[in-house]
Protein backbone atom coordinates (compact mmCIF):
# COMPACT_ATOMS: atom_id res chain seq x y z
CA UNK A 1 0.00 0.00 0.00
CA UNK A 2 1.12 3.56 -0.78
CA UNK A 3 1.16 6.10 1.83
CA UNK A 4 -1.19 8.01 0.21
CA UNK A 5 -3.56 5.45 0.33
CA UNK A 6 -2.75 4.53 3.21
CA UNK A 7 -3.30 8.08 4.68
CA UNK A 8 -6.72 7.79 2.29
CA UNK A 9 -7.82 4.35 3.53
CA UNK A 10 -6.96 5.74 7.44
CA UNK A 11 -8.84 8.92 6.70
CA UNK A 12 -11.79 7.16 5.63
CA UNK A 13 -11.76 4.65 8.27
CA UNK A 14 -11.64 7.34 10.88
CA UNK A 15 -14.19 9.08 9.72
CA UNK A 16 -16.54 5.92 9.45
CA UNK A 17 -15.50 5.57 13.57
CA UNK A 18 -16.55 9.46 13.85
CA UNK A 19 -19.98 8.98 12.00
CA UNK A 20 -20.92 5.40 14.09
CA UNK A 21 -20.06 7.19 17.13
CA UNK A 22 -21.82 10.53 16.22
CA UNK A 23 -25.14 8.72 15.29
CA UNK A 24 -24.90 10.07 11.81
CA UNK A 25 -24.51 6.75 9.95
CA UNK A 26 -26.64 7.31 6.45
CA UNK A 27 -24.31 4.62 4.75
CA UNK A 28 -24.41 1.88 7.63
CA UNK A 29 -25.65 -1.20 5.87
CA UNK A 30 -29.07 -3.01 4.98
CA UNK A 31 -30.19 -5.06 8.00
CA UNK A 32 -31.25 -8.49 6.49
CA UNK A 33 -34.57 -9.27 7.51
CA UNK A 34 -35.25 -13.57 8.08
CA UNK A 35 -38.11 -14.53 5.63
CA UNK A 36 -41.23 -14.12 6.43
CA UNK A 37 -43.52 -16.58 7.76
CA UNK A 38 -45.95 -16.27 5.13
CA UNK A 39 -48.45 -19.56 6.26
CA UNK A 40 -50.21 -19.63 9.30
CA UNK A 41 -52.09 -17.35 12.12
CA UNK A 42 -55.53 -17.28 13.04
CA UNK A 43 -58.37 -17.75 11.18
CA UNK A 44 -59.25 -14.54 9.64
CA UNK A 45 -62.56 -13.97 11.49
CA UNK A 46 -61.36 -14.90 14.96
CA UNK A 47 -58.43 -12.07 14.19
CA UNK A 48 -61.01 -9.70 13.20
CA UNK A 49 -63.36 -10.67 15.97
CA UNK A 50 -59.94 -9.56 18.40
CA UNK A 51 -58.82 -6.60 16.95
CA UNK A 52 -58.70 -3.64 18.98
CA UNK A 53 -56.67 -1.19 19.76
CA UNK A 54 -54.29 -1.31 23.09
CA UNK A 55 -52.27 1.54 24.57
CA UNK A 56 -50.24 -0.39 27.17
CA UNK A 57 -46.67 -2.03 26.27
CA UNK A 58 -44.25 -4.35 27.65
CA UNK A 59 -40.45 -2.81 26.69
CA UNK A 60 -39.81 -6.31 25.45
CA UNK A 61 -38.08 -5.86 21.87
CA UNK A 62 -39.49 -7.80 19.35
CA UNK A 63 -37.66 -11.02 17.25
CA UNK A 64 -36.45 -10.19 14.27
CA UNK A 65 -38.66 -12.91 12.68
CA UNK A 66 -41.50 -11.45 14.08
CA UNK A 67 -40.36 -8.12 13.03
CA UNK A 68 -40.04 -9.38 9.50
CA UNK A 69 -43.60 -10.77 9.59
CA UNK A 70 -45.45 -7.88 10.67
CA UNK A 71 -43.86 -5.56 8.31
CA UNK A 72 -44.50 -8.22 5.29
CA UNK A 73 -48.37 -8.72 6.09
CA UNK A 74 -48.32 -4.70 6.72
CA UNK A 75 -46.94 -3.79 3.23
CA UNK A 76 -44.79 -6.69 1.82
CA UNK A 77 -44.86 -7.59 -1.54
CA UNK A 78 -47.32 -11.00 -2.35
CA UNK A 79 -46.76 -11.34 -6.16
CA UNK A 80 -43.18 -11.24 -6.81
CA UNK A 81 -44.05 -10.80 -10.51
CA UNK A 82 -45.82 -7.73 -10.47
CA UNK A 83 -43.96 -6.73 -7.46
CA UNK A 84 -48.07 -5.84 -6.00
CA UNK A 85 -48.34 -5.64 -2.14
CA UNK A 86 -50.51 -7.07 0.48
CA UNK A 87 -52.46 -3.80 0.97
CA UNK A 88 -53.53 -1.86 -2.49
CA UNK A 89 -52.63 1.71 -3.34
CA UNK A 90 -54.04 4.49 -5.81
CA UNK A 91 -52.84 3.70 -9.09
CA UNK A 92 -50.46 1.29 -7.63
CA UNK A 93 -48.26 4.19 -6.68
CA UNK A 94 -47.38 2.83 -3.72
CA UNK A 95 -46.02 5.36 -2.38
CA UNK A 96 -46.15 4.82 1.80
CA UNK A 97 -42.57 4.28 3.23
CA UNK A 98 -42.68 2.47 6.51
CA UNK A 99 -40.38 4.39 8.54
CA UNK A 100 -39.46 1.89 11.95
CA UNK A 101 -38.35 3.44 15.15
CA UNK A 102 -36.99 1.57 17.77
CA UNK A 103 -34.58 2.04 20.81
CA UNK A 104 -31.17 1.64 18.12
CA UNK A 105 -32.52 3.90 15.42
CA UNK A 106 -34.51 4.50 12.34
CA UNK A 107 -34.72 2.34 9.63
CA UNK A 108 -36.62 2.26 6.28
CA UNK A 109 -38.43 -1.18 5.27
CA UNK A 110 -37.44 -2.42 2.17
CA UNK A 111 -40.33 -4.60 0.93
CA UNK A 112 -37.70 -5.63 -2.52
CA UNK A 113 -34.79 -6.88 -0.30
CA UNK A 114 -37.14 -7.82 2.78
CA UNK A 115 -34.48 -5.76 4.79
CA UNK A 116 -34.25 -2.46 7.05
CA UNK A 117 -32.20 0.44 5.56
CA UNK A 118 -30.89 2.12 8.61
CA UNK A 119 -31.47 6.07 8.24
CA UNK A 120 -29.51 6.70 11.55
CA UNK A 121 -29.13 5.25 14.74
CA UNK A 122 -30.53 6.84 18.24
CA UNK A 123 -33.79 6.64 19.95
CA UNK A 124 -36.41 8.77 18.30
CA UNK A 125 -39.26 7.15 19.54
CA UNK A 126 -40.53 9.87 22.08
CA UNK A 127 -40.44 12.04 19.39
CA UNK A 128 -43.10 9.68 17.41
CA UNK A 129 -46.30 10.86 19.19
CA UNK A 130 -47.75 13.13 22.36
CA UNK A 131 -48.31 9.98 24.58
CA UNK A 132 -46.06 8.32 27.29
CA UNK A 133 -46.83 5.11 25.99
CA UNK A 134 -44.99 5.49 22.87
CA UNK A 135 -41.28 5.51 23.94
CA UNK A 136 -42.43 1.95 25.69
CA UNK A 137 -43.32 0.51 22.81
CA UNK A 138 -39.84 -1.26 21.35
CA UNK A 139 -41.42 -0.77 17.66
CA UNK A 140 -43.16 3.04 16.43
CA UNK A 141 -44.30 2.42 13.01
CA UNK A 142 -44.28 5.77 11.02
CA UNK A 143 -46.26 5.83 7.85
CA UNK A 144 -44.97 8.72 5.66
CA UNK A 145 -46.09 9.02 1.92
CA UNK A 146 -43.46 9.93 -0.71
CA UNK A 147 -45.83 13.10 -2.52
CA UNK A 148 -43.60 12.62 -5.57
CA UNK A 149 -44.47 9.02 -6.97
CA UNK A 150 -48.01 10.51 -7.32
CA UNK A 151 -47.36 12.47 -10.25
CA UNK A 152 -49.13 14.61 -10.85
CA UNK A 153 -52.50 14.41 -8.97
CA UNK A 154 -53.75 17.37 -7.45
CA UNK A 155 -52.67 18.19 -3.89
CA UNK A 156 -56.27 16.93 -2.16
CA UNK A 157 -55.89 13.50 -4.48
CA UNK A 158 -52.45 13.20 -2.92
CA UNK A 159 -53.89 14.03 0.48
CA UNK A 160 -56.83 11.61 0.11
CA UNK A 161 -55.16 8.22 -1.54
CA UNK A 162 -52.25 8.72 0.68
CA UNK A 163 -54.40 8.82 4.17
CA UNK A 164 -56.52 6.00 2.61
CA UNK A 165 -53.52 4.28 1.19
CA UNK A 166 -52.27 4.02 4.90
CA UNK A 167 -54.88 3.13 6.09
CA UNK A 168 -54.91 0.05 4.37
CA UNK A 169 -51.56 -0.96 5.31
CA UNK A 170 -52.34 0.31 8.96
CA UNK A 171 -55.62 -2.50 9.32
CA UNK A 172 -52.96 -5.16 8.34
CA UNK A 173 -50.65 -4.66 10.85
CA UNK A 174 -53.76 -4.51 13.08
CA UNK A 175 -54.33 -7.95 12.22
CA UNK A 176 -51.05 -9.24 12.41
CA UNK A 177 -51.16 -8.40 15.76
CA UNK A 178 -54.46 -9.64 16.48
CA UNK A 179 -53.31 -13.13 15.58
CA UNK A 180 -50.27 -13.02 17.28
CA UNK A 181 -51.94 -11.57 20.67
CA UNK A 182 -49.55 -8.64 20.16
CA UNK A 183 -50.62 -4.89 21.46
CA UNK A 184 -50.90 -1.90 18.88
CA UNK A 185 -52.61 1.77 17.98
CA UNK A 186 -52.57 3.91 15.06
CA UNK A 187 -52.16 7.47 15.98
CA UNK A 188 -52.56 10.27 14.70
CA UNK A 189 -51.23 12.56 17.85
CA UNK A 190 -48.18 13.86 16.27
CA UNK A 191 -46.06 16.69 15.95
CA UNK A 192 -45.67 16.21 12.37
CA UNK A 193 -43.31 19.01 11.71
CA UNK A 194 -41.07 18.54 14.54
CA UNK A 195 -41.18 14.90 13.64
CA UNK A 196 -40.44 15.85 10.25
CA UNK A 197 -37.10 17.48 11.07
CA UNK A 198 -36.19 14.86 13.14
CA UNK A 199 -36.39 11.92 10.62
CA UNK A 200 -34.78 14.53 8.09
CA UNK A 201 -37.70 14.14 5.77
CA UNK A 202 -37.39 15.99 1.99
CA UNK A 203 -40.37 18.63 1.82
CA UNK A 204 -42.44 16.56 -0.63
CA UNK A 205 -42.78 13.49 2.22
CA UNK A 206 -45.47 13.78 4.39
CA UNK A 207 -46.40 12.13 8.16
CA UNK A 208 -49.82 10.75 7.52
CA UNK A 209 -50.10 8.54 10.85
CA UNK A 210 -47.95 6.63 13.17
CA UNK A 211 -48.27 3.02 15.09
CA UNK A 212 -46.82 1.46 17.98
CA UNK A 213 -46.49 -2.36 18.22
CA UNK A 214 -45.33 -4.41 20.69
CA UNK A 215 -46.31 -7.00 23.39
CA UNK A 216 -48.88 -6.23 25.96
CA UNK A 217 -47.89 -5.27 29.43
CA UNK A 218 -48.30 -7.94 31.48
CA UNK B 1 -113.71 -1.50 11.24
CA UNK B 2 -115.19 2.28 10.92
CA UNK B 3 -116.15 3.77 7.70
CA UNK B 4 -113.39 6.98 8.31
CA UNK B 5 -110.60 4.22 9.55
CA UNK B 6 -111.35 1.83 6.87
CA UNK B 7 -110.79 4.78 4.54
CA UNK B 8 -107.72 5.71 5.83
CA UNK B 9 -106.44 2.57 5.72
CA UNK B 10 -107.00 2.27 2.47
CA UNK B 11 -105.77 5.25 1.56
CA UNK B 12 -102.04 4.60 3.20
CA UNK B 13 -102.38 1.06 1.45
CA UNK B 14 -103.02 3.19 -1.81
CA UNK B 15 -99.91 5.18 -0.63
CA UNK B 16 -97.45 2.23 -0.03
CA UNK B 17 -98.06 0.62 -2.81
CA UNK B 18 -97.69 4.15 -5.12
CA UNK B 19 -94.51 4.42 -3.40
CA UNK B 20 -92.57 0.90 -3.89
CA UNK B 21 -93.83 1.39 -7.57
CA UNK B 22 -92.28 4.54 -8.00
CA UNK B 23 -89.11 3.61 -6.08
CA UNK B 24 -88.83 5.94 -3.80
CA UNK B 25 -89.90 3.94 -0.30
CA UNK B 26 -87.75 5.67 2.35
CA UNK B 27 -90.27 3.84 4.83
CA UNK B 28 -89.00 0.98 4.16
CA UNK B 29 -88.57 -2.20 6.80
CA UNK B 30 -85.00 -2.69 7.55
CA UNK B 31 -83.54 -5.90 5.96
CA UNK B 32 -82.73 -8.22 9.05
CA UNK B 33 -79.35 -10.05 7.95
CA UNK B 34 -78.46 -13.66 9.10
CA UNK B 35 -76.04 -13.39 11.97
CA UNK B 36 -72.71 -13.04 10.79
CA UNK B 37 -70.35 -16.24 11.06
CA UNK B 38 -67.68 -14.91 12.92
CA UNK B 39 -65.47 -17.87 13.01
CA UNK B 40 -63.59 -19.21 10.39
CA UNK B 41 -62.64 -18.17 7.64
CA UNK B 42 -58.74 -19.00 5.92
CA UNK B 43 -55.09 -18.13 8.16
CA UNK B 44 -54.30 -14.55 8.05
CA UNK B 45 -51.22 -14.83 6.34
CA UNK B 46 -52.37 -17.23 3.34
CA UNK B 47 -55.13 -14.45 3.14
CA UNK B 48 -52.59 -11.36 2.91
CA UNK B 49 -50.38 -13.67 0.69
CA UNK B 50 -53.83 -14.14 -1.70
CA UNK B 51 -55.12 -10.54 -1.26
CA UNK B 52 -55.21 -8.78 -4.57
CA UNK B 53 -57.73 -6.39 -6.60
CA UNK B 54 -59.92 -7.61 -9.44
CA UNK B 55 -61.86 -5.74 -12.06
CA UNK B 56 -63.89 -8.46 -13.20
CA UNK B 57 -67.52 -9.65 -11.90
CA UNK B 58 -69.36 -12.12 -12.80
CA UNK B 59 -73.22 -10.57 -12.05
CA UNK B 60 -74.26 -13.41 -9.98
CA UNK B 61 -75.93 -12.14 -6.72
CA UNK B 62 -74.42 -12.59 -3.34
CA UNK B 63 -76.51 -14.85 -0.76
CA UNK B 64 -77.47 -12.96 2.49
CA UNK B 65 -75.49 -14.97 4.83
CA UNK B 66 -72.10 -13.59 2.59
CA UNK B 67 -73.34 -10.40 2.90
CA UNK B 68 -73.79 -10.28 6.35
CA UNK B 69 -70.52 -11.63 7.25
CA UNK B 70 -68.62 -9.17 4.29
CA UNK B 71 -70.05 -6.31 6.14
CA UNK B 72 -69.28 -7.41 9.49
CA UNK B 73 -66.13 -8.17 8.50
CA UNK B 74 -65.61 -4.58 7.12
CA UNK B 75 -66.68 -2.42 10.30
CA UNK B 76 -69.16 -4.91 12.47
CA UNK B 77 -69.30 -4.93 16.37
CA UNK B 78 -66.46 -7.13 17.74
CA UNK B 79 -67.01 -6.21 21.09
CA UNK B 80 -70.64 -6.24 22.29
CA UNK B 81 -69.89 -4.03 25.40
CA UNK B 82 -68.44 -1.11 24.10
CA UNK B 83 -70.18 -0.92 20.39
CA UNK B 84 -66.30 -0.53 19.41
CA UNK B 85 -65.66 -2.20 15.46
CA UNK B 86 -63.44 -4.36 13.33
CA UNK B 87 -61.59 -1.33 12.33
CA UNK B 88 -60.87 1.30 14.16
CA UNK B 89 -61.49 5.07 13.93
CA UNK B 90 -60.24 8.37 15.31
CA UNK B 91 -61.08 9.19 18.53
CA UNK B 92 -63.54 6.45 17.93
CA UNK B 93 -65.99 8.69 15.98
CA UNK B 94 -67.31 6.09 13.94
CA UNK B 95 -67.75 8.72 11.51
CA UNK B 96 -68.02 5.68 8.23
CA UNK B 97 -71.18 4.85 7.17
CA UNK B 98 -71.16 2.01 4.68
CA UNK B 99 -73.87 2.36 1.75
CA UNK B 100 -74.65 -0.62 0.10
CA UNK B 101 -76.08 -0.85 -3.60
CA UNK B 102 -77.16 -3.56 -5.74
CA UNK B 103 -79.57 -4.19 -8.14
CA UNK B 104 -82.80 -3.57 -5.79
CA UNK B 105 -81.72 -0.77 -4.72
CA UNK B 106 -79.19 1.51 -1.98
CA UNK B 107 -78.96 0.50 1.87
CA UNK B 108 -77.42 1.90 4.59
CA UNK B 109 -75.87 -0.75 6.80
CA UNK B 110 -76.60 -0.59 10.39
CA UNK B 111 -74.00 -2.68 12.68
CA UNK B 112 -76.15 -2.05 15.50
CA UNK B 113 -78.74 -4.38 14.28
CA UNK B 114 -76.82 -6.50 11.83
CA UNK B 115 -79.26 -4.92 8.77
CA UNK B 116 -79.55 -3.20 5.33
CA UNK B 117 -81.17 -0.14 6.21
CA UNK B 118 -83.58 0.97 2.68
CA UNK B 119 -82.66 4.70 1.19
CA UNK B 120 -85.04 4.22 -1.92
CA UNK B 121 -85.25 1.26 -4.37
CA UNK B 122 -83.68 1.13 -7.66
CA UNK B 123 -80.71 0.26 -9.67
CA UNK B 124 -77.41 3.10 -8.78
CA UNK B 125 -74.12 0.76 -9.13
CA UNK B 126 -73.63 2.30 -12.45
CA UNK B 127 -73.25 6.01 -10.60
CA UNK B 128 -70.81 4.61 -8.34
CA UNK B 129 -68.23 4.72 -10.54
CA UNK B 130 -66.60 5.45 -13.78
CA UNK B 131 -65.62 2.32 -14.53
CA UNK B 132 -68.00 -0.17 -16.60
CA UNK B 133 -67.61 -3.45 -14.26
CA UNK B 134 -69.40 -1.42 -11.61
CA UNK B 135 -72.68 -1.90 -13.46
CA UNK B 136 -72.20 -5.80 -13.17
CA UNK B 137 -70.94 -6.20 -9.48
CA UNK B 138 -73.33 -7.38 -7.47
CA UNK B 139 -72.41 -5.15 -4.63
CA UNK B 140 -70.96 -1.28 -4.76
CA UNK B 141 -70.60 -0.44 -1.35
CA UNK B 142 -70.13 3.19 -0.93
CA UNK B 143 -68.02 4.73 2.18
CA UNK B 144 -69.29 7.86 3.40
CA UNK B 145 -67.61 10.13 6.32
CA UNK B 146 -70.71 12.30 8.69
CA UNK B 147 -68.07 14.87 9.12
CA UNK B 148 -70.91 16.19 11.89
CA UNK B 149 -69.83 12.84 13.65
CA UNK B 150 -66.30 14.25 14.25
CA UNK B 151 -66.90 17.07 16.60
CA UNK B 152 -65.21 20.19 16.41
CA UNK B 153 -62.27 18.90 14.46
CA UNK B 154 -60.53 21.39 11.55
CA UNK B 155 -61.28 20.51 8.21
CA UNK B 156 -57.83 19.22 7.35
CA UNK B 157 -57.83 16.65 10.24
CA UNK B 158 -61.62 15.50 9.01
CA UNK B 159 -60.25 14.97 5.66
CA UNK B 160 -57.50 12.94 6.87
CA UNK B 161 -59.38 10.68 8.96
CA UNK B 162 -62.06 9.70 7.15
CA UNK B 163 -59.69 8.70 4.81
CA UNK B 164 -57.74 6.48 6.77
CA UNK B 165 -60.58 5.03 8.47
CA UNK B 166 -61.92 4.16 5.30
CA UNK B 167 -58.79 2.18 4.36
CA UNK B 168 -58.95 0.21 7.45
CA UNK B 169 -62.53 -0.82 6.72
CA UNK B 170 -61.89 -1.26 3.09
CA UNK B 171 -59.01 -3.33 3.40
CA UNK B 172 -61.23 -5.75 6.34
CA UNK B 173 -63.69 -6.02 3.23
CA UNK B 174 -60.12 -7.04 0.53
CA UNK B 175 -59.06 -9.72 3.37
CA UNK B 176 -62.57 -11.09 3.21
CA UNK B 177 -62.80 -11.22 0.03
CA UNK B 178 -59.45 -12.90 -0.22
CA UNK B 179 -60.66 -15.42 2.53
CA UNK B 180 -63.59 -16.55 0.28
CA UNK B 181 -62.08 -16.39 -2.85
CA UNK B 182 -63.75 -13.44 -4.29
CA UNK B 183 -63.59 -10.35 -6.31
CA UNK B 184 -63.11 -6.59 -4.87
CA UNK B 185 -61.50 -3.91 -6.01
CA UNK B 186 -61.72 -0.29 -4.09
CA UNK B 187 -61.80 3.23 -6.02
CA UNK B 188 -61.64 6.64 -6.33
CA UNK B 189 -62.84 7.46 -9.55
CA UNK B 190 -66.12 8.36 -8.62
CA UNK B 191 -68.24 11.48 -10.14
CA UNK B 192 -68.57 12.97 -6.08
CA UNK B 193 -70.71 15.26 -6.72
CA UNK B 194 -73.10 13.70 -8.88
CA UNK B 195 -73.32 10.49 -6.73
CA UNK B 196 -73.85 12.16 -3.92
CA UNK B 197 -76.99 14.02 -5.11
CA UNK B 198 -78.22 10.61 -6.44
CA UNK B 199 -77.84 9.11 -2.92
CA UNK B 200 -79.47 12.35 -1.57
CA UNK B 201 -76.45 12.81 1.16
CA UNK B 202 -76.43 15.69 3.35
CA UNK B 203 -73.77 18.48 2.52
CA UNK B 204 -71.92 17.62 5.46
CA UNK B 205 -71.95 13.85 4.45
CA UNK B 206 -68.62 13.14 2.05
CA UNK B 207 -67.77 10.22 -0.23
CA UNK B 208 -64.31 8.99 0.42
CA UNK B 209 -64.24 5.54 -1.65
CA UNK B 210 -66.26 3.14 -2.82
CA UNK B 211 -65.36 -0.31 -3.75
CA UNK B 212 -66.69 -3.37 -5.92
CA UNK B 213 -67.34 -6.86 -4.49
CA UNK B 214 -68.76 -10.21 -6.04
CA UNK B 215 -67.81 -13.12 -7.72
CA UNK B 216 -65.06 -13.42 -10.36
CA UNK B 217 -66.14 -13.75 -13.77
CA UNK B 218 -65.43 -17.70 -15.08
Amino acid sequence: MSRASFIITSIVWALSIICATAGYCDERQPIKLPNPQVDGGKPLMQVLRERSSSRSFSPEKLPAQILSNLLWAAFGINRQDTGKRTAPSAVNWQEIDIYVATAEGLYLYDAKTQALNPVFSGDIRKATGRQDFVREAPVNLIYVADFSRMGTAPKEDKELYSAADTGFISQNVYLYCASEGMATVVRGSIDKQSLAKTMKLRPDQKIILAQSVGYSKK
